[in-house]
């Protein structure tokens, strides 16, 4: 039975990108593959993300822009007797959200995309602004100083695990064990079940 | 000048990756490589993940064993403001832990080690136990039915950022824009930022 679900819906995705502060960006050169957490920003259907100009990351995708790119939402772990009556540890699991983003790297060279990037990047992680426009030059220099990458993605998967595969009884089980332990993360996972559970009823 | 520093000290590794719920795994076949979160357990120096027996990452695994794994632990976002005074985004960063391992993966096919594995998993996801032992036959079919990977680290980097490259104006001024905002998540890298800066003075 399936127990994962993929999502379609651009909104939805979109929302898992913009509240995420980091996502896994996978390289590949000679078939050794190298895995590396970082801060990144949506642009419309692009992921852009910036580091220095030659470190492991940049050589890499200088050699193969080949990427793919991982960003979770991570969600209440389920205790395996939430829903098991027989002691058993299988139904242990965890819920989430999660996105897979398959593309190819670009290298962003013009200063008024690599400032448009930067823009966006602060108004994702620093809302509240407080900082000189990108197009002032005082920021000429740090601009030229930092490499921007731009993710053009060729496919984009997203999955959701929030027991919409389960039966009424178990489900509901897991429902009393999280109002039970009730920290705020079990509060938002209920939340999820339930809306989950009504859009898969539809 | 260096802001992230190289940790060695293998008790702070294995504690960040004991803690951690998930790492990101790369793999990569035909210069194609693929990000993919899971659940993990470490064993001794070994990474232990699970899976289902035929998808796209045990397929990977088969034809080229190579992996990365990366694991982060983040901590505050600091804002621009917390540290500049000339109003520049430049200061805008985010403190974090991460561990950083590459290595191969290798099939487990005994039922002995894959129960080993097992009951570390639950015991690092679900402490309070209430679950047989895997060691009962009860679990005979799921334990045939799951893959086992083992991740032998071949090289294993870990790196902390928290401030410790800062003059001591700019750290303090931090430290005070954190305890201002003063959420759970800033409370946890003000001790963190303090330890590692009297640990860096050493």
């Amino acid at each position: 039975m399936k127990q994962i679900f993929e999502i379609k819906d651009k909104n939805i995705i979109n929302n898992i990108l913009d509240k995420a502060e980091y996502g896994t960006l996978a390289l590949c050169t000679n078939n050794e593959p190298y895995a590396v957490p970082l801060n990144f920003v949506r642009i419309d259907d692009d992921i852009y993300f910036h580091g220095a100009l030659r470190n492991k990351k940049m050589k890499m995708l200088l050699e193969n822009p080949k990427v793919s790119f991982s960003v979770v939402e991570n969600y209440s772990l389920i205790d395996s007797d939430f829903s098991s009556t027989e002691g058993l540890a299988c139904p242990a699991t965890q819920f989430f959200k999660s996105v897979s983003i398959d593309g190819t790297a670009d290298i962003v060279h013009s200063r008024e995309e690599k400032a448009i990037m930067f823009e966006a990047l602060m108004k994702k992680l620093q809302p509240k602004g407080g900082y000189k426009s990108f197009s002032d030059e005082a920021y000429d220099q740090a601009i030229k100083a930092t490499a921007v990458v731009k993710l053009v993605p060729s496919t984009i998967r997203c999955k959701f695990k929030f027991g919409q595969h389960l039966d009424q009884e178990r489900f509901d089980m897991i429902l009393l064990h999280l109002e039970k332990r009730g920290n705020a993360l079990d509060k938002n996972t209920i939340e999820l079940m339930k809306i989950h559970r009504s859009n898969n009823a539809l």
